[in-house]
């Protein structure tokens, strides 16, 4: 595995295990400043949104996930990572968790530092019901 | 624009004129053999599901798409597109038509002999209601 492949596995690694500690500021340093999420029913996200509707959240739920990589593929200063991703949200006023899960298409891009960064994000998980 | 950005372009039109027409060979030859498209809620599928699922359509609807591209960027062999589909499915019994929007974020590749091909889909478009 190259190096740039490792470095985008050791991101979203991070970024799960920020995600799940709350470290809202951790996960955007994980994101480029022009980065746009996409999902189902809802408009483009900026990183300003992310933030903003991470703080709404900040207190309310614990965030746990599990990310199974299915494919890496490099090109020069671009990247891209199909994800399986699985999901819980446990509402930490006692409610009933949530589970989803689904498939994620990312693109990253690398900086001039030599960072990995998520630059566009495609993500497809859907709810799967509560337990 | 560069040649291999016009390329993309020029593909994601003959997609959407040749799913409007029906023309299942022709948008079979606009993906690679190792497509896979994603979605949520659904499996991911290959191309032989893809054609599996619109042969069973075949007859039953007319499709009229417009895609708004928002972005288009290539890396060597390599691209990806973020669109804004809009889709209209109009049942040819007669039936109320479905409209679906959202956007699409696609990896494309430059095979050997120069043509770009679909090789990942991400695809967001959820149901607007019924007219």
């Amino acid at each position: 595995m190259d190096q740039d492949e490792q470095a985008i596995r050791a991101l979203i690694a991070t970024w799960m295990e920020a995600s799940a500690a709350g470290d809202l500021p951790r996960v955007l340093a994980l994101m480029d400043d022009d980065v746009v999420f996409l999902g189902p029913g809802r408009p483009p996200m900026r990183k300003d949104g992310f933030a903003a509707t991470s703080r709404a959240m900040e207190g309310r739920t614990r965030f746990e996930g599990s990310a199974d990589v299915q494919e890496i593929r490099v090109a020069g200063e671009w990247a891209y990572c199909w994800n399986q991703l699985s999901v819980t949200n446990r509402p930490l006023d006692g409610g009933a968790p949530t589970h989803l899960s689904g498939p994620v298409l990312s693109v990253f891009r690398k900086k001039p530092d030599g960072a990995w960064v998520i630059y566009r994000d495609a993500n497809m998980i859907t709810l799967e019901g509560r337990s």
